[in-house]
């Protein structure tokens, strides 16, 4: 049983049924997949399940959905999400004390993430879609910052949406992070863009993606305004070569924990410690399996370590930030193939005249 | 002890401390904030508290840092949030048995929900911001469907954005959502703008907000472009009177759950049953207590039902929607005062010649 709503969110959902959002899924043994939505006329459109019921005959409540559905169906045995919050998941089981209950952090989310990290064709056909939208947009962008030489945060945030949606995208990936040189320090600029200016003389930060049919492309560049500081340069060339080396370790077989160890090693030595993982999947989620970091012991999403397969997509994003000198990413999609890794985006340094 | 991270928000946290985003808290009885921050230079910039450590020291795992604050600072007794997943509650219990922990539905996220559902003056001050900036936006909106007759949904989601941005809103509030009378049946349109029509004949929906130093206005209106069907023009009358209705009833003691569920049966009266709850508290974010609807037992953000107070602010939003005729929804922010009400925005029904 799986639930996606306001606060307790689960791409897995729409992955396994097409239904994109606000509903509850019971899947039983034997393949059966019984959706509770919210609503129902967007249910009846674009679920393909085997059985479909109002959330409002449940009073819009998950606990009292999953309680009903198990007593009900005369349930013996179920696995629940691990994202299930503590108390709710508690309180079932005081209330079902004949229903076995499994509530595990590697257990259902687990074999779920795995098997969305290996995409199919249609899979793959939207996410191509998605990173050829990116790769329009970077070309776009650097025509406008060279012709008008800077222009603020939110400019540069809106014109992306609108030239994405102009295309047919669904929409951003996520939040677009447009960070001038006063602000590219962080990891993740706070808020994601203001009235600042981009593209001015330093270091300045835009990581957005595209989302097509659900599928989401990532990626970041850093414009790079001359005159630059000798640890300016220095940031940026370690980053070309921690990106260089990243890209030369992803094939079928390497283990994406190394990878991002092998990398944050590299950096380190360079004196910057990278303060995030070197990479991730993309799918349905913007962060998805696999993981190209250390794993974290019982974090929500913590994603199982399993070797890289032909058909995952995964980003790789080595960064280095420093209080003044600013901030260094570049990240572009990959598609592990039986050789190696094929790029799908080209994000790249916007070298801009001094 | 609270978490805000990716797939666990929690806006308390940035209550509690002023740090936005991507950090934990430990909260003593004596009134001591440790927070363990991803962006330690961000906090060190935004958070107030006595203590501030970075989140890589425990390797960036919420398990992990629960665990080793808890044995480091010898701690007897927490409180976890009740957000926090089943697995990891269940494994931190096993991992230190010697300690008391605590992880209610009705616990410390409820006792904060409450404290917040009170705004002090300079969240009343961010509030008012938000809610002048989305008047000044209905207004513009109303003129340029007026002068244009019609537009395309993202041409006016992301016209909005721009507005509200170059005002120096931190952003919106939320997605947007623009539906058009082919979309506006659906309680929450999904995707929330396209490239269809917005103000063409019939029905269109427009939910939006502005948010000021992270505070969240909420308002809909909806576009009728005559001639309209007679069912079209009941549903528009039930609705207006459902708002008045609601709006009349909101009073310092009046009890929220009731309010919500006597328009609901006004609606259900006027074969309109509504889908979704009549409002919801706003602050920090677009949906918080009070919740003027019926208790969902054992939900996520559940609220604890509790007499309406001066200070609280909240929406109403009555909404009726049919899949042919298409939706209607009205909906303000109003300020619970010491005599009753004071709306803070100005959504109306924007009524379009044929």
């Amino acid at each position: 049983m799986l639930a996606d709503f306001e606060g307790l969110r689960n791409a897995s959902l729409r992955y396994l049924t097409g239904h994109p959002m606000d509903a509850l899924l019971l899947l039983s043994c034997t393949a059966e997949a019984l959706l509770v939505a919210w609503d129902l006329p967007l249910a009846e459109r674009r679920a393909q399940v085997e059985e479909l019921l109002p959330y409002g005959r449940f009073d819009r409540s998950v606990y009292r959905t999953l309680k009903e559905l198990l007593s009900e169906r005369g349930i013996r045995r179920a696995e629940l999400s691990g994202a299930f919050p503590f108390p709710l998941v508690q309180e079932l089981g005081q209330a079902l004390p004949r229903t076995e209950l499994l509530c595990r952090r590697e257990g259902i989310d687990e074999e779920l993430a795995e098997l969305r990290s290996v995409k199919d064709t249609g899979e793959l056909e939207a996410l191509r879609q998605a990173c050829s939208i990116s790769n329009a947009l970077v070309d776009e962008l650097e025509a406008l910052l060279a012709q008008r030489g800077e222009a603020s945060e939110t400019e540069l945030a809106l014109y992306l949406e609108a030239q994405a949606r102009a295309r047919g995208a669904e929409g951003m990936s996520f939040d677009t992070l447009a960070a001038g040189p006063g602000r590219s320090f962080a990891i993740h600029a706070f808020p994601p863009y203001t009235a600042g200016s981009f593209g001015a003389r330093g270091l300045s930060i835009l990581d957005f993606g595209v989302c097509w049919e659900g599928y989401r492309s990532d990626v970041t560049l850093t414009a790079l305004r001359a005159p630059l500081s000798r640890q300016q340069r220095q940031m940026s060339e370690a980053v070309a070569e921690a990106y260089e080396l990243g890209l030369s370790l992803v094939k079928p077989g390497a283990d994406p924990e190394q990878i991002g160890a092998s990398v944050d090693r590299f950096l380190a030595g360079r004196g910057y410690p990278m303060p995030h993982g070197l990479g991730h999947g993309i799918g349905l989620e913007a962060h998805e399996a696999p993981m190209l970091r250390p794993p974290r012991p019982s974090g929500p999403a913590a994603g199982r370590p399993n070797a890289l397969r032909p058909g995952m997509v995964l980003t790789i994003e080595p960064g280095a930030y420093h209080p003044e000198a600013g901030g260094v990413r570049l990240e572009n999609d990959l598609l592990v193939t039986e050789r190696g890794a094929e790029p799908l985006t080209r994000a790249r340094f916007l070298r801009l005249g001094g």
